[in-house]
């Protein structure tokens, strides 16, 4: 009888956009926590993220998207996501999410133990 | 009329064995040079890994999954994969390819333009 020692999988995806930006789970995670938190400066705090590195992060996002990703809401001061960045964000969500779920099926067959 | 941008994805797919060890394509790219080749150190030269490093990591790989990867052919000082070695990179490999096919497919699916 051999011991059968554990066995995990691990995966990361990201969209390349313009063949230059990646974007993935912690580019995401920042996205939606400017949306919980109505700031970037905020969101980027606790993150391990320089506010620098993330606003220039953002403006290359948005200039090889092609499309602004964040905006100022006007008065009450607020940082959000546009509808295009939410779109995307949604997007790369349900990507993810679906690759998530083939991983673990795809995990299980090959790696069946006979 | 807006341009469209190009929008590519990347995966990156590992295992982990015993809850430490991580076994992904680089690795599987080793264990397949060494089996092409017929030594450890011809498949590590040319690969940016030091002989030392890929030692350390194979013994550790060993120690994780409980079983060899590879074994030197007696007489003809060759080293090669044990069958437990291949059987577990043509799983990878498997795990991989099916992975790369799904990625393909929920990435269309997501980011499909409307």
């Amino acid at each position: 009888m051999t011991t059968r020692r554990a066995l995990t999988s691990k995966l990361k995806v990201w969209v390349v956009l313009d063949g230059r930006v990646k974007f993935g789970d912690g580019r995401a995670q920042l996205l939606e926590r400017v949306e919980s938190l109505g700031s970037l400066r905020q969101a980027v705090a606790g993150m391990g993220m320089s506010y620098r590195a993330a606003w220039g992060y953002l403006r290359e996002l948005e200039r090889a998207a092609g499309f602004t990703f964040l905006e100022r809401h006007p008065g009450r001061g607020r940082t959000r996501l546009t509808p295009a960045g939410k779109r995307f964000l949604a997007r790369y969500r349900r990507f993810q999410q679906g690759l998530d779920d083939a991983g673990a099926s795809h995990f299980a067959r090959s790696f069946r133990r006979r």
